[in-house]
Formats: structure tokens, C-alpha cells, sequence
């Protein structure tokens, strides 16, 4: 291998460093509108009336529009179908008008003027509350919008094949999942331990540096284009096809580099500027201010999660029953329940499982996908309670996992047998790693804890296409969304493929219009999913090449072999023709060779992934502070394409974990009003905050994938929380803190409530 | 065949029609700067001076360029290397500076104050007389910048192997070629009957609506973006590539829709907006006006062409000795010497041949391509000769064609032999047309004359991709310049082989940084390569919607049928299953199957292009004027994918070649300047002069083309002007005009030349 395993930089990070990256707010428009939102200042209320004749009276401003104006024609669930409020808010924050005007100043001021009078409810906050039978529902208005899959649909019962178990729930329940295997009541019953606990994680933010923007025009001939700093190219063409009743073709979406995106950019805000520019039909740009984005945007929900876990005297596991409580938010946009509740055991065998999730309405702003959706709060509450057991089982916690863990061919929690799966690889990673070794010899007030994740991988149908260049560099063209350096692994995948020096591959983003087709940039499945349609291509084009050099050559292709950037004879360096030579040979006026292109296509089975975290804190019990002194996490990766941009990954999972762990929470009053909508009063991870992050890469290849890779973006953030959260309980003598973020209150909380070792309680906390 | 063969409307009549095509100078560019060219005064001087600064010191004039400003790292042919004059001006109208403004007035106004100093020098404006030995050069200075080919090499002998004579030519001489086959001389001299005669044509102007226009910018990362009319998307990369010293993946073409080109719009003003985009760092755009058009882009040169060819009394064909004098104008652009000698001789079965060509320089503006370059006036000289050989030998002019043309296995002129070729079947359909069989019954002063031609068409490698998209549309992708409705013939072809509507077929026209490669849009070969590339990728997409289909029905895909937009059991509609359907059950998150997409691509041999005349005309002998009373092209398209199209192309053809033969002319006085150098000085065909055309589409069909079809855009205008010719003759009892246009001047002339049939000549020409 060449190219495969070797550490290159990212290509995007000079130019991102050098600040000439075109991002979605920076292409310049001829004749460019600038909008600005008008947001409800209501968590819940009926429209009264929108005045906005002050600011159509400002020079400049040129439409103040309100839902009625949209030229929308489809319905359906989600937020895309109503980008304005009709007549009734629905979570504060909610857009209810759009002030375009020829300046982004002037839009400002004009939103500045428009009155929105509100007539307030009675807001639904209380996630619990909200799901109880007869509670007052979040939405009142237009619930049959949804093609007849309306909020008030899922609302009956749960009851899955089986269990025959009925609950009645409230009417803002938005769907329910329930994964059932076995006799849980008997395995529970029958175990010689038994744990359980109730876990609280808050609405997340996902902090990309980039807010959501998005810049659309008509061209002459009525086609709608769209610029957007979005991760799914096709998926927003078809989407705003549909919403306005155009064929798919009429409408061209071009993705540019996203500034940060981690499963939030998908659709947000493309429908309204796409309806600006239908109806005014100048091009419109929205760019999001920073407390837009956080209280309009697209941020994951609060969750509450109770868990009763059991297991044998030997440390098998036995039974487990989940429920967890998803806050969707208003409106019905990411539906989570199945993955929530499958998510709900991590990644082990048990003997029987109850795993039960409830999307539930509530008037905060909608659940969105952040980076592994339900992940980290599930792995916070299993691996806290697995950690407890082993405490209660007198087990080596990792000992316990690695008697549990789950294996290829072992049934999954959704039923099917898992597929080739490093996670045990992951656990004895960090089972050998000199830090666990050294976890006996810590000062006091310090603690290592453990925790295992994993993620299920999304796969979707992806082609990609190769061009070779009359200068011999060879042009890699997705319709991928470049997030995450895919541009650099594909570069990678295409050099070891076709043979040349990752320098001489150009890897191209291409619009809607032209590009070859690929899902969204989400899912840690593009290098997966696109990649191996690149390296099918490049394959393809290799072999093309070879043709073409067989007839000047007059050798046959299979004696045939690519070095130093030239096709020669195998072993005949002096016979070799270099590539841009060919290249210029075949390309040209009368030719007599076809153009050296090739194109792959694929579509692959799911290829679970997992990380295993360890995690070094000291715990100031004066204070309830929590520092992270080290940090390792061992990854399963299939394979390291490129093992600099796979610790990339792993470290940036891993800080964002921190994040949930320790720092973040989008934070509502009693009103449904966002109170930490700036970074000022959200505390995100910093560099200064952040440990040392020990990354191994653990490789147990994919055969599906390019070279035995698989997805990294989403698994390295799960299981933090977890580690950290047992990390604290063992610096602290066994203080469990089960709500994220664990705050240096929280922490002290829990101290205080739980009697020293050999001692008596902490004094009692006071009010703070 | 469901969509083969039907005749559809071109797909961009009618956005032109109404307006909304977007063509090179609709594009919105935000920051968009004008420029605008000063031209020289003189056809031949050197430059002493620019005065520039009244021009900067108007407000809105950001820069005043000349050659030196201009960032070009690379030397050779051609005026792309000096898109700007550097110290010699070499002809009338040739750029030498640019103004650049922030509008165009702006910048017009600016061009009207740049002060160029002129020394002149004597222009060289005879084309006899600069191909002699000895003659003055129409270019002093900057003669080694050629590569080592520059102006002066080929200028010592015209030699062809085996031909051993030598010739002593002047400097100017820019290349020669020389085809030879056997001993003219001897066959000549043992023919029956010899004619010869030397013939001449001008300046001829290709008079597309639109004129040269491009817009360049450099994106912030410093690629070069290229938004041009251009006929060649890949070739100006590279080109531009070369001349900036970029890398191709850094120069961005994308071409707009052609409002006309025939040839013409190739790498003329793509240098001088590049150039003032990279030095300016914003965006520019360059329109030529239509006199700047027609005095410095990129008209076909004059000709002069002496033949002698002979036959035997049973009318077979002896010998053919020809020389080609072409007046390639000031620069070496675009050597035609070869294709013009082998053009020379007709494509007929010759015993023996000399062809000559010599390609000299003047100080003209320089020769570019205009549809079937040099094929019109060897078509009027050759096709003139036969008509009056068969006239001496006393056969019929078809008839000698028909027992002389040359058919598949033939020796063609250069050597190898014709492929299938369908010259005969032209010629059979025009003898077998009612029109040919009235040509006895005419009134006096009528005339119906026939000629033949050809074109050896173009052959590039040529690439495709077609994709299906979730609505159940296929998507077809190229890299060619649309011209000629290329754009409708794709999606016959897709149609067809796709097995669908053609209505739901999209094509489009991407960019180099993402298309397949195509070469460019001329030679009639974009409807035969890139076409042929398009219906393989539209099969193996057919072929991965049959795999697809085959699992969602269970059945095997030999099985299989397309009926009505539906992929069904052969036989079984209920059991039909709707393309959309099955797209969006392909195109989604968490599907099995991979995305329906195809990739084709080809290199094929030529496939000679042939057209036969019948024109019927009047003769007034008093004024000379020549009304053409009816036309008749029988043209071999191979197949006629779209015979609307192919007629359009016919009937186009027809037209420009009647403005050959009767109208058009851009003159040049004695001191080089352009005398018509607008559309009321340049006669062409109106509505209200051209006759009705009847159209014989004769399809031979071509194995490598696209269901047979080969190029259809070159071989009708070839041989009008010999049809016409042939015409008068016949019209006025053997009156012959050998010069081009037959302006009613040059027709009375002839005829006071010429002694009326059994009587005195007309009265001697007066001076006019």
C-alpha cells in the first residue's frame, strides 16, 4: 500500500487556515438580497397579527414575508413544510416572518420593526408531564397537515409483536419504538444482581462555527438554485422539488464547505430562501446570527432515560428493560425512537431486553441529529449502571464488558446478527494500555473509569465517478458534501487504486446537476458508502488506462503495472510511458483511444462501529469540579485510510464528548425561552480545557469498505460521558452524578448526598 | 425504435425564443468588471507608443492593458499566446490594449482615449504575391517564439516523398502539404478531354448572432473560472492552463449556450478576460462588438485554387493536379493545408493526383473554422470542372459523378480507404428527384445545375453518464458545448436506449471541473462520439435498473421489459413496476441497492459526410442578379435521429452556402482595412431571398455511430456554391463565374465576356 495508511494532512485545512475557502456566506451574487428572520418571542401562542408596514417603509427593505406568502404546495411532518409559522408558535424562537432587504443591515433593522402580536398558552415543558395521558398538547392547530401521519397519530398505544403490553400515552407522543427478545420479568427476577437508574441528558447544541446559511435564485429559465452550507445534496434537491411542486430537475443544489455541520445542517433553512427567491425572484441569501442558530435551529433533544439492568453471580449479563423519553421538540422532523431504543443496551448480550423509547411533543424549538443521535445519553445510562454492577459483582469493570461484549454473528438488539464488530478489540485495547494498568496507583481525589460505545453506521447507495486529465492527474467526482476531510480520504482511496501519488488526484464536489449520485454527509458513511464507489472507479479507470497502454505498448494489459507515475512493462522501467504522456495521447483531435473514465457504484450492509473510552479525572470535592487529566480512546476503524485524519476524528468525538459530559446544555426557563443562546452562557470545550487524548486506532477491516474501512465520525463520542461519569465515581469512592452536563454543582450535589468512605456525609449542599 | 426517428422540436427553441436563456453575457456576476478592446488602425506597422493615462484618468477605468500587463508564461502559435499586439502590429483591427471599467460605456469611453502610435509598414495584402520567393513578410519581429515552429520554418520546399519536386516559397509560407498518388502528368496527357481553371474565394465571416463574448474570475482560492461562448470546454482548460503556467484542475471552462458558432469560437477572447481576471483579481467580461467581431475573431481566409483533371472518352476519371493557395491571415492558428488538399480533388475515384495546398501569411486578420473549412470553395473549383468536363465529353453531369464517385474500399485521396460511404446514394436520390428530371423543360434564362461534396468528419474521444434520478427522470451528463441541438439529440439517444419518454430525460452540460470528457463541439462529431458515449452509458443504466428490477420482482432480468415508465415481466403490465417507484426505493437512506447510473465511452473511426445539390436558378441577363428559384440537398446522415433536426441542419447548411455562393464577402482595401465590417456591407441570406429547400434525408447508416447516425452539421454547405455555379452555366449556355460570391457585377461581366449561344457576345462590360 501506497497511499492507504499513510498520514497526509487535509487538503481543505491550508486554504481554510489561509481564509480562502468560499463558505456559503461568502460567494458573491450579482443582485443579492439579504434576509432576516423575525422569531417569536412566545414558546407557545396563537398569532394575532403581524405588522409590518414600519418595516416596509424603511428604504431598502424590499418584502416582509409571512407564511401566506410562501409558494409552498406540499405538506407533511416536518419543519420544512411550514418554515414560517401559520397561526400558531409553536417553541420561542420560531421564525414567523422573513425580511428581505438589499442590505443584511437593512433586513436587520426591518425585522427590527415588524410586530408580532401573540396571543400566549400554556407552554409544554415538562418532557415527563407532556407524555402522560389527558396533557395538554404542544400544538393545537394544523394537525392534519401530515399526509395522515399527523402529530396525533402515534399517540394510542405501544405495543410491539410479542409483548402484548398497552399503555396509554398522551397525545404528544410523536412515535414509540419498543425492541423486545425474551422474558425480561423472569431474567431480572432471576439475577443476583440487579441495578437500576434514571439518567437526564439536556438539549445539545452542536457548535459548528459556521451557522446555517443558505443563498438560493432563480436562473432565467425558472430553475431554482440553491447554495447551502447543507450535508445532503440530493436529499434538499428533492425535498425543495416536492415542497414546490417542481420537477426534481428544476432545481440544483450545490453544497459548498461546511464550516462545521455534525448532522445539523439538513434542510433548515433552504426552504425559506429558496421561497424568497421564487417570489421575489432576486437571489436571497440567510445567514443565521449565533442565538438564531441555537434557538432556531436544529440542536439534539433532552432525553430522560430509566434503566433496570441485572446479571448472574459470574458477571453474565441477564436482563435489561429501557425506557427512554425523547424530546422531539415541536415539531416532527428526526424521527429517533428505534435508534433510542436500540441504542438503550449498548452493545452486549443479554439474555432478554424490553427497550421502550417515546418521541415526545414538547414547545421547545425540534429535535435535530447531532453527531451519533441518542448515542451518548444511552451509553451514559448503561455503562454508569454496568459500572455499578461490576461494583455490586466485585468485578473488574472491563472484565465485566469483555465477558458481555457482543461479537459477529451475536444477535443484535434489533435482531439481526451483529457483522464483523471491533468492539471487543476496542475493550482489550484499553485492558492493555499502561494507564488502566496504572489505574491502583492514582492520588486521592482521582479516578479511572471505562466505558464502551458504538454506533450502528448508516449505508445508502452512493456512485462516484474518475477522469483522467490531459495533464495525467486524475479528477475523483462525488455529489458528497465534503465534511470531515472526505475530499483527502478519497484522494487516498483513488491513489491506491489507480496507482498514483495522492498529489495527482483532484477530487471534485459536483452540484446536483452533474453529479454522480451520493445520500447525505451523515451517518459516518460517506468514506464507507462513497468511498468504495471511488475506489470502484478508480479500479475501473486503472484498467482503461491499461488498455490504452497495452495497444502503444503492444504489451498485454496484464503484464502491465504503474510506477513513478508511468504504465510500463512489469519490471521494465526503461519501456514505460508516463501517465500525462498517455494521457495527452488519448485525449485529442482523432485520437483512436476512448477517454480514460471510470465509474463505480455501490451499495453496501451496515458496518457497526465502536469505541472504547478511558478517562483519568481528579474531582475537587470542595467544589464539585471535574478535570480531565487524560483521556484515551480506542477506536475500531476497519481501516486507518489515513490515520492522521482518523485521530482527527477520534480526538474531535472525543472533545465533543467531553462537551456533554462536562460543559454543555442549551438550557430553557420556565416560559420554554432559551437562556444560554450565546457562547457566553453555553460552555462548550476549549483547548485550554482539554486533556491529552491518547487515540488507538484499532483496525479490524470491513470487507464491504474501501480497503476495509468503515464510518469514524459518530462512534468516538459516545461512550465520554460514560467513561467520565465513572471516572468521577471512582475518584470519589462510588458518586454517581446521572444528569449531563455533570457541572461542578451537580457534582457537589452528589457528594454531598453520599456518605464518605469511612466517613460520614459531606456537609449538606447549600442553596447556591 | 420509439424515439428514434421521430421528429421533436429542439429543446432550447423555445427558451431563445422567449428570452430566457442565459447566454455568455446574461450571466449575473457580482463585482462584474467591463472590458473593452482598443484596436490597431493599421494592417502593418510597429508600435511606438500607448498613451493610456487619459483613459485611467476616467472615473470608472480601473486598468489600461497592453501585451506586457498580461500575465501569459507560455510561447508558441498562434494568437492565444499574444492576445494582445506586443511591438508589431500584423493586421487591421488586431487588439492592442484593453480598457477595463466598471461598465462597459465606461469602458468604451476609455477605449476611446487610449492613444496608439503607429510607424507603419508596407502591408502584405496579395496572396500570390506573398507566397513568391523573396516577397516583403508580413511579420518582422518576435518570429522565434514558436516552439521552434514558428512562422519561418516551413518555408523552404513544398516535397512529398516519392514526388521529388522542389520549390522555392516565400517566408510567409506557413505550411505546406502535398497528397500524390501515381503519374498525373502521364494520365493527363493520355486523357480524352482536359479542363482546368483557376478559381477564387474570399474572406468569409461565420455571422453567428452572437458575438465573441467570455467572463473570467478567479474563485478565492485562485482557480481560474472561465464562463465563455465557447465551442470547446476541455481544450480551453488546457490551453489556458498552459498559457497561465496553472495546473488544468485550476482553470475552471464552463461553455454557455452558443448563439452561433459554426466553427468560430475557439480560444479568440478566452485569453484577454482570463488575463485581466488573474491581474485585476475580479471578475471581467468581454462582449465584442459586431464590427470588432467581424475584423478581429475568426473568419475563414480566401482562397485561390488552380486545377487540371481530365477523363477518358468513356468519362472515367484520369488524372487531377491541383494547387491551393489559402490566405491564413496574420497568425498561425489553425493549419488547414492538409485537409485542403486532400479536399481539392472531390471525393472521386482518381486514376492519379497532385494536390497542393499552401496556407501563406498577410496581413489579414487570420483564418479560423467555419463549418467544413476549405470544403466550399474546393467543392465550387472542382465541382465547376467536372460540370464542364462532362459538358465536353457530352455526358450527362450526374452521370459522370455516378460512374467516378468513390464508395466504401475506394482509395480516398490521402490513402487509406473510404469506410462506408453514402456519396453514391446522394447523387441516385438527386437523379431520381422530379426536379433533375424537369431540367429540360425550363423557361430561357433558367438553369439547373448539381454538384457534389464531402467532409471526412471529425473523430474524439468522448465520454457519458446518464443517472437516474428519485422522481424516475434519467439525467444525461457531457461536457459538450451545446451547439446545433445536440442538447435534443442526447435525449433521443437516451430514449431510446434507455426505453423511455424522451420528455423525461434531462440533459446537461457540465463544467470540466466535473463533466466527462468531450472534445469540442465541431468537426460534425458530437452527435457521432459524444452521442454513441451517451447511448452506451443509457444501456448500462438500463442494465442496473434491470438488476435492481430483477430483486424487487424476483424475476431474471432477461425477462424483463420498459413499457409506459414501467419495468415489468415481458408480457405481464399488472406486474409492472413504475420507474419513479423504483427509483425512490433505490435513492434512499438504508437502501440495498446501488444508484442506476451508466458511463460510456468511446473512440470511433471517421465517418465521412457527403451532400449532393440541385439548384435552380434564374438569370437576369441584364443586371447579372441570380435569383435561386429552388434548391434541393440530398444528404447521407447515417440515420436521422430527429429528422426536424437533421432537416434544420440541412436547410442551415443550404443557406450559408448559397451566402457562398451569391452574397457574402468581408473585403479588404489596399491598405488592409476591412471594408465590411457590418451587417449592412456584409450581405447574407435573408428569409426573403432564400428559396425553398427540399430536403432528401438518404440514411446509410454508420456501424460505430449512435443507431447509425454519423455528423450532419458540415457536409450541406459544401457544395451550394458548385450547385449554383453549375446552375448559371446552365442557365446562360455555359457561362462561367469562378469567383466567389457570384455577385450580379461578376455574373453580368461574364456574361459580356461570353458569346450568346449562336451570337455575338453581349456588349462589353462597362465600367460600373
Amino acid at each position: 500500500m501506497a497511499a492507504v495508511g499513510v498520514s497526509t494532512p487535509r487538503r481543505d485545512s491550508e486554504p481554510k487556515v489561509r481564509g480562502t475557502t468560499r463558505f456559503a456566506a461568502d460567494a458573491p451574487v450579482a443582485g443579492l438580497l439579504h434576509a432576516r428572520l423575525v422569531l417569536a418571542h412566545e414558546a407557545h401562542a396563537m398569532i394575532s397579527e403581524i405588522r409590518r408596514e414600519a418595516a416596509l417603509a424603511l428604504e431598502g427593505v424590499v418584502a416582509v414575508l409571512t407564511a401566506a406568502d410562501l409558494p409552498l404546495v406540499a405538506t407533511g411532518r416536518g419543519r420544512q413544510y411550514e418554515p414560517l409559522a401559520r397561526e400558531e408558535v409553536i417553541y420561542a424562537g420560531q421564525p414567523v416572518a422573513m425580511v428581505v432587504a438589499e442590505s443584511e443591515a437593512r433586513a436587520e433593522d426591518g425585522a427590527e420593526l415588524v410586530e408580532v402580536e401573540l396571543e400566549p398558552l400554556e407552554p409544554v415543558l415538562d418532557l415527563e408531564a407532556a407524555g402522560r395521558p389527558g396533557a395538554p398538547r404542544a400544538r393545537v392547530t394544523g394537525l392534519d397537515d401530515a399526509d395522515g401521519s399527523d402529530l396525533g397519530d402515534a399517540h394510542a398505544t405501544v405495543s410491539a409483536a410479542g409483548v402484548g403490553q398497552e399503555e396509554e400515552l398522551s397525545e404528544n407522543v410523536l412515535d414509540t419504538a419498543r425492541l423486545s427478545n425474551g422474558d425480561v420479568d423472569a431474567a431480572l427476577a432471576g439475577s443476583h444482581v440487579v441495578v437500576s437508574g434514571r439518567f437526564t441528558t439536556p438539549w445539545m447544541y452542536q457548535g459548528y462555527l459556521e451557522p446555517q446559511t443558505a443563498t438560493a435564485w432563480l436562473d432565467p429559465d425558472g430553475r431554482l438554485t440553491i447554495w447551502s452550507a447543507t450535508q445532503a445534496t440530493f436529499s434538499t434537491r428533492d425535498a425543495l422539488a416536492r415542497l414546490f411542486g417542481l420537477p426534481g430537475e428544476r432545481v440544483r443544489v450545490a453544497s459548498t464547505p461546511l464550516g462545521g455541520a455534525f448532522g445539523g445542517k439538513l434542510m433548515i433553512i433552504d426552504p425559506l430562501v429558496a421561497a424568497a427567491a421564487v417570489v421575489l425572484r432576486r437571489p436571497v441569501r440567510l445567514v443565521m446570527t449565533r442565538s438564531e442558530d441555537m434557538a432556531a435551529a436544529n440542536p439534539a433533544g433532552a432525553e430522560m432515560l430509566s434503566l433496570e439492568l441485572g446479571a448472574d453471580a459470574d458477571g453474565n449479563l441477564t436482563g435489561i428493560r429501557t425506557r427512554v423519553l425523547v424530546d422531539r421538540g415541536a415539531t416532527d422532523d428526526f424521527g429517533v425512537e428505534s435508534i433510542a431504543a436500540m441504542l438503550s443496551c449498548g452493545s452486549y448480550r443479554w439474555a432478554a431486553h424490553e427497550l421502550t423509547a417515546l418521541g415526545i411533543a414538547t414547545n421547545r424549538v425540534t429535535f435535530g441529529a447531532y453527531r451519533a443521535p441518542t448515542a451518548p445519553p444511552a451509553a451514559f445510562a448503561v455503562e454508569s449502571l454496568l459500572d455499578e454492577l461490576a461494583g455490586r459483582l466485585e468485578i473488574d469493570p472491563l472484565e465485566l464488558r469483555l465477558r458481555n461484549v457482543a461479537g459477529e454473528g451475536d444477535r443484535s438488539p434489533a435482531g439481526p446478527p451483529f457483522p464483523i464488530f471491533g468492539a471487543r478489540d476496542c475493550l482489550e485495547r484499553l485492558r492493555d494500555h499502561p494507564r488502566w494498568s496504572a489505574r491502583g496507583e492514582l492520588p486521592d481525589g482521582e479516578g479511572i473509569g471505562v466505558a464502551l460505545g458504538w454506533w450502528p453506521g448508516g449505508y445508502e447507495p452512493a456512485a462516484a465517478a474518475c477522469r483522467l486529465d490531459a495533464d495525467g492527474n486524475l479528477t475523483v467526482i462525488t455529489g458528497a458534501a465534503d465534511m470531515s476531510g472526505v475530499e483527502t480520504g478519497f484522494a487516498t482511496i483513488a491513489a491506491e487504486a489507480f496507482g498514483i501519488d495522492p498529489e495527482r488526484i483532484r477530487v471534485v464536489t459536483a452540484d446536483t446537476s452533474s453529479a454522480p449520485y451520493a445520500g447525505m454527509s451523515g451517518g459516518s458513511k460517506v468514506t464507507y458508502t462513497v468511498g468504495r464507489a471511488v475506489e470502484r472507479a478508480a479500479i475501473e479507470a486503472r484498467e482503461r488506462l491499461f488498455e490504452v497502454a497495452s495497444q502503444e505498448l503492444e504489451i498485454a494489459p496484464e503484464d502491465l503495472e504503474i510506477v513513478d507515475g508511468a504504465v510500463r512493462p512489469a519490471g521494465v522501467p526503461a519501456k514505460g510511458l508516463a501517465i500525462d504522456e498517455l494521457a495527452s495521447r488519448i485525449l485529442q483531435f482523432g485520437s483512436p483511444h476512448p477517454p480514460v473514465e471510470g465509474h463505480g457504484r455501490v451499495s453496501q450492509p451496515q458496518a457497526p462501529q465502536s469505541a472504547a473510552h478511558l478517562s483519568h479525572v481528579r474531582v475537587d470535592r470542595d467544589t464539585g469540579a471535574v478535570t480531565v487529566l487524560a483521556h484515551v480512546v480506542a477506536q475500531d476503524v476497519g481501516r486507518a485510510l489515513n490515520p492522521a485524519l482518523v485521530e482527527g476524528q477520534m480526538r474531535g468525538g472525543t472533545v465533543q464528548g467531553l462537551g456533554w459530559a462536562l460543559l454543555e446544555q442549551l438550557v430553557h426557563d420556565g416560559h420554554g425561552q432559551l437562556t444560554t443562546g450565546t457562547f457566553v452562557d453555553y460552555a462548550m470545550p476549549t483547548a485550554g480545557t482539554v486533556p491529552a487524548i491518547d487515540t488507538e486506532i484499532v483496525e479490524v477491516p470491513v470487507p464491504e469498505g474501501p480497503y476495509g474501512a468503515k464510518g469514524v465520525g459518530e462512534a468516538p463520542v459516545v461512550a465520554v460521558a460514560g467513561a467520565v461519569a465513572n471516572a468521577i465515581a471512582a475518584a470519589t469512592g462510588g458518586v454517581r452524578v446521572r444528569e449531563l452536563p455533570m457541572t461542578p454543582e451537580r457534582v457537589w450535589r452528589a457528594l454531598a448526598a453520599h456518605p464518605r468512605p469511612g466517613g460520614a456525609p459531606d456537609r449538606a449542599p447549600q442553596s447556591l
